[in-house]
């Protein structure tokens, strides 16, 4: 894309009451728009990385035998009443509104009610199990405060599977399988060294769930991380007990502040029994499904992305999840970085800044814009058809022929 | 996909609330879930189907140069005050609901204020024009009155594209392009044959605006065709002096329901005036950027394919939306079906029925879920390595050499 026709331009400065550096910089580069506190836009850059997440995690998801589906935001208060869910004094982030004729509706913080609904009409033999169902879908939550820009978002797009199973045995496997999907997603976006599983509380169906922490001080968790054994203990459990239970010692646990960039939970029958989600068993005994539920946010996870991996100079993608890949930079030689341009953009993504700026202006931009790969294209390598190639992480930089580009 | 391991089954009754064909189809077939009157899930076929449309609509829309964004639902009352839209006495259709702190805040039902106000951040200059944007994105309109299924939803997603241009000529250049992309986006669906250019009425900026009408009993709209002439008039604007003015004769034109699968309309300067979306043209005198907006509903586009095209078996998809191209029928030839179903879906979309089922209950599926190419393998092509293509949509059966499938 040529970036003269891109609608977004880089800012010196982000919104005032902006405080959360990956917010500033994702604004600042044009990748978001503020509409209020925890409210933000996808603009031009920004839907790509989020579009590039939500595909590394949609094949992740397949590959555990997903099946993709998408529900609605509206919620049907009869459905969550019946798991007493819907009163505001036991869940208190719903916002919620009316139908014309005074009907409350509420809209979804997360979708187990719904779909566990919904798989009655599809569940009634152990022939039909086990079943996982997963969506991207926006979420609203109504939180009090929203400092930490795209981390805490209240309204914000999520990955939830739900997994439908037969028996705790069946279930216990799948879920030590989303773990590993899990540490997929987050090594394929480029944070999984710095990302920990982590034991936090469980609820009356299992001692514990299970977060995946990803270390920075912009995180709003503390956790008690093992470094060795890359084990860690959020704070809500932390204690002797639990200490002894994961054959931990307190010696070696360093409290650090971290992001929570993944959970998955063991449900048991809460929701099915509420709901009468059941089946037959080979014997024609009635049994109740085993469920489990597996988030991630993407904003989330773009963001944390932002604030484990961006320097001074600005945002700093893995080219896994980058906007583009390449970002071609024209310093007056207009006609070679044209022809270089369009034979580059047929096999590769490419930013192409063709606007009519000084140098250090585009160089800086680039910077900010964070794109893996900086190619610059110059009077300097006209005779010998070279370019300049920087590799945005490491700032190294390398002359090479402009044919051995994207090969 | 193995059709074993679907979730979804097909049922042979919707449910009794539910009256439209649209929606009664799609439940049956496994492609919707009903929640509430005008709110319906997305099952795993159903997806598929808007994912096909989804990319048709994004490929049209971006040869016409547009960019896409996604914007949120959460609304800012203020910004929608500033354009008289705020008050439920000028829009009736709003949802809204509260933050914590008691501000209101609402469901976007369109997004004209919102995405001006982003524009107001970049466009400074005549150099910054002209601009076209787009979104998918989901959008809640409280209707009263929800009986046409997925026609008329109360949630539902949509391409909302806003043009953004220097002046009146300009604009009508692009709006002369969108009337083409709008056209190729029904041809590709498969509806092309069926949907007229319809004039309706314009608001204070132009003299009408123009629906994409799609001929239709179930169709909520009363417009007026000139057959010949591909042109109708709506209903809401046909007296004498439109039919005048368009150059028809009232007695070639013919009354008959339809359905708008896409709207495009002038907006002039409404909303920039209102928000101060301007720019400073080429002698630095300040101008007000001229607008347009540009809509398809994508689940209204879907059930208006399965009302046109159906028949009484069931859903009659076109290859272009279809979910699967292919659907292969094993009956009582497993090894052979399972080593086709193999081969075939290396190359194309395959959904395979290896269920445990009668022939018979197979081939009502198959017709119901309207995939375009049935591949029936039985022992009867089992010596000379033949199958059954069946043209779902003709009914033609023959016979042909299982290596000539997918080539």
């Amino acid at each position: 894309m040529r970036q003269s026709e891109l609608f977004t331009k880089t800012r010196r400065e982000a919104p005032k009451d902006e405080m959360a550096k990956n917010a500033m910089l994702l604004i600042r580069g044009g990748f978001i728009h503020k509409e209020m506190a925890g409210v933000y836009d996808l603009l031009p850059l920004g839907l790509r990385v989020i579009k590039k997440i939500e595909e590394i995690i949609r094949e992740e998801m397949n590959a555990i035998g997903g099946q993709e589906i998408e529900m609605s935001a509206l919620q049907d208060k009869g459905v969550w009443e019946k798991t007493d869910r819907w009163s505001d004094d036991v869940v208190d982030s719903w916002f919620k509104t009316k139908f014309k004729n005074n009907t409350e509706a509420g809209l979804a913080f997360t979708h187990e009610e719904p779909l566990t609904r919904i798989m009655t009409e599809y569940i009634s033999s152990y022939r039909d199990l086990p079943k996982y169902i997963y969506q991207f879908q926006t979420k609203f939550r109504n939180e009090v405060r929203s400092k930490s820009g795209i981390l805490r978002g209240r309204e914000f797009l999520m990955k939830d599977l739900y997994s439908f199973s037969r028996d705790q045995k069946e279930h216990d496997e799948y879920y030590e399988k989303t773990k590993v999907a899990y540490k997929n997603v987050f090594n394929r976006a480029g944070i999984g060294e710095k990302t920990f599983i982590t034991f936090a509380s469980g609820g009356s169906f299992s001692k514990y769930s299970h977060e995946f922490q990803t270390l920075t001080d912009a995180g709003e968790d503390v956790i008690y991380l093992d470094e060795q054994k890359k084990i860690s203990i959020n704070k809500e459990v932390y204690n002797d007990e639990v200490i002894r239970d994961l054959s931990l010692e307190k010696s070696d646990l360093k409290e650090v502040k971290a992001i929570e960039v993944g959970n998955i939970f063991s449900l048991g029958t809460r929701f099915s029994d509420a709901l009468d989600l059941a089946y037959k068993d080979e014997k024609g005994e009635k049994k109740s499904v085993v469920m489990g539920s597996y988030g991630i946010g993407l904003g989330r996870l773009m963001g944390t992305v932002v604030e484990v991996l961006s320097d001074e100079k600005g945002i700093v993608w893995p080219e896994s999840v980058a906007p583009f890949k390449y970002h071609l930079i024209d310093i007056n030689s207009k006609e070679r970085s044209d022809e270089l341009y369009e034979k580059l953009s047929k096999n590769h993504e490419v930013l192409y800044d063709d606007r009519d700026l000084r140098a250090g202006e585009k160089f800086a931009d680039a910077d900010l814009v964070g794109i893996p790969y900086q190619v610059i294209v110059s009077e300097r390598g006209e005779k010998d058809g070279t370019v300049e190639l920087k590799d945005r992480k490491t700032g190294e930089t390398k002359i090479i022929s402009e044919n051995n580009l994207g090969v």
